[in-house]
């Protein structure tokens, strides 16, 4: 998918919205445990009363591993369900990868052609190496953690430099020559959102992966004041505060609900940013 | 295991020999595709013969993950035989992970609850509550990037500060105090041996993980040199040089071989260094 079609689907939908699939086990309502994969059944019907509001799924494959191949096997459906029924969503594993080039290469691989997401986040620590062989997949993207959401994000990411440049911005101004609009992306945190005007300098036409509204207490209408742009440009991600809303049968219909809360609120900021 | 049993281990051996095993599908000797899970056959034969030589065996996960949840049953079989037949060695799952701290929970949980790995590699970007979970484990390590061996290296890890230290010093001076010798190490590259002497006077006493020796060029002996502590202090790794030394039906002797010479060399470093 390119940033072209990405657009598209914001504008149809009036949301950008991203519902991180954070499904661990021992979260989902007792009453899907009956099912061969638990797990899978949950993200479907998830999926099935949230894709209307929503135009990104991410899971993060934490919850995933945990399981080990049984918790890969729920990944791998899950995904393959997902371009199925909804190839217009884009679909980001949330796996932080980067290692030496061979190595990331066959991260890419794995999440691109065995899995088909269309994006991988990906950290920056180890440089070029560790992100180019994501790069030679067309209309495929990497995310860069760029200025995480947590409370260790201010450890290393703002390290500044003897001109006062921080880290963050260093990542940013070496990676996007490293490819361009149409296969980076950016992680920046919402509780980060008095920076996304500093950024957007820095990167004005890129999309950013924005996680942190919801659970860890980020602000949407101050994410996009200063983060969206004339494509929109943003990928809002909530997980927790969606899919475990309710941990009863109702948990579906509760998901619903609370994207739907979420989009409208989109729909409004989009609007006053006279984009749609 | 703490440094102390893997310390005595190490005299034991006369050896700080970690065997990556980087053990691609398509790699391995065509014969071993008959078996129900080749990947693991090839692992087996491959410690079995190795074993001997070495002290520490790392699998890197994007290996196993590009086969999806078959993939992941290899690892997990990998690391039972290991723990069973070998308890002595020192498991690393090579797995650059940090998240979030919820996140990095889970993560923690998968390597060392779910598989009894020794320890895992960790990625700094996202700083202290990213690693943090990995601690609470007694007797687990994380092994913390620092200076890797991939060129990209230079890309972000020398980004300096104003009083001239860099990045990487940074991750040290901070992260040592996070926790300690018995629960934390680095990753050193062998390619940039010159530098460990700056390491050592940061960390004198902590182990250090160093790739790059073999396939990647970097030089034992000079590691050595600047490296070695009163404890040994490294643990030295060879993946591709030693498992895919011979692809035909004899990999498994030609490994032992090739893991016998490095094991030679590291005697005679020890001896020199009054460490046996």
């Amino acid at each position: 998918m390119n940033s072209e079609d990405l657009y598209s689907n914001i504008r149809r939908k009036k949301s950008y919205l991203c519902v991180g699939l954070d499904s661990a086990l021992e979260k989902i309502p007792e009453h899907l445990k009956k099912y061969k994969n638990p797990v899978f059944e949950f993200n479907k019907q998830i999926i099935d009363t949230t894709a209307a509001y929503a135009v990104a799924y991410k899971p993060n494959l934490a919850f995933y591993e945990y399981r080990g191949s049984e918790g890969w096997k729920d990944l791998e459906l899950t995904a393959g369900y997902i371009k199925t029924h909804y190839p217009e969503q884009f679909l980001i594993a949330d796996a932080k990868r980067g290692d030496i080039g061979n190595t990331s290469a066959m991260y890419a691989s794995t999440f691109f052609e065995r899995m088909d997401f269309d994006a991988v986040t990906v950290a920056p620590y180890m440089g070029e190496d560790s992100v180019s062989p994501f790069l030679t997949y067309k209309d495929k993207y990497i995310i860069i953690l760029t200025l995480t959401s947590n409370t260790g994000a201010s450890d290393f990411q703002y390290f500044s430099s003897a001109d006062g440049e921080y880290l963050f911005s260093e990542v940013i101004r070496k990676s996007k020559n490293w490819g361009n609009k149409d296969n980076i992306m950016y992680v920046v945190g919402a509780t980060k959102a008095s920076m996304l005007e500093t950024i957007r300098k820095q990167i004005p036409d890129h999309f950013l992966l924005v996680p942190g509204i919801g659970a860890q207490g980020g602000n949407l209408e101050e994410v996009s004041r200063y983060g969206l742009n004339k494509q929109c440009g943003l990928l809002v991600n909530a997980s927790r505060s969606i899919i475990f809303y309710s941990k009863e049968s109702d948990f579906a219909e509760k998901a619903a609900q609370e994207s739907q809360r979420i989009q409208l609120e989109m729909e409004k900021l989009l609007r006053e940013s006279g984009l749609h």
